[in-house]
């Protein structure tokens, strides 16, 4: 299953050790605090155990959403002055 | 259609433009830099347009990917020491 990752994580430390799990767990960086990656049902729940104890911060959140893989070929991105278009089909 | 739009910008004041035209397009702020909503295909040309225009730093960047809505339904959210399970069926 696909997935993308995106977290607000106030500690330094905290949110490099989130990024360096997220890596381990096959997951490739798109932003800084923004990962994206196809995971087994396994992955999936070491993905919600490992993460449930690294966001403890009182306003820390990360979302963990599932993305359709026509979905993330689809998207827009836009990259300082230049538009990637991926999605001209939807416009 | 429903997107999920997450953003790196580092000039403080374009970030906060960005996100008040994202709120000003119908999308709910879900971490300090991530927005989903629902939005026809005129918005989403709107979005495009607007974004390219803010989007302008040298390490900027701005994704916008389209997410079924029974995919954001089965989202996970980890905030602080609660996980809020949405995706049971996932597990």
């Amino acid at each position: 299953m696909w997935v993308i990752v995106v977290y607000d994580i106030s500690d330094d430390e905290k949110r490099n050790k989130i990024a360096r799990e997220l890596q381990r767990l096959g997951l490739s960086r798109i932003q800084r605090s923004a990962f994206v990656g196809d995971i087994d049902s396994q992955r999936f729940k070491d993905l919600v155990r490992i993460m449930g104890k690294l966001v403890t911060g009182k306003d820390d959140i990360l979302h963990i959403i599932p993305l359709g893989l026509r979905d993330w070929e689809r998207r827009v991105v836009i990259n300082g002055d230049s538009v990637r278009r991926e999605a001209v089909s939807l416009l």
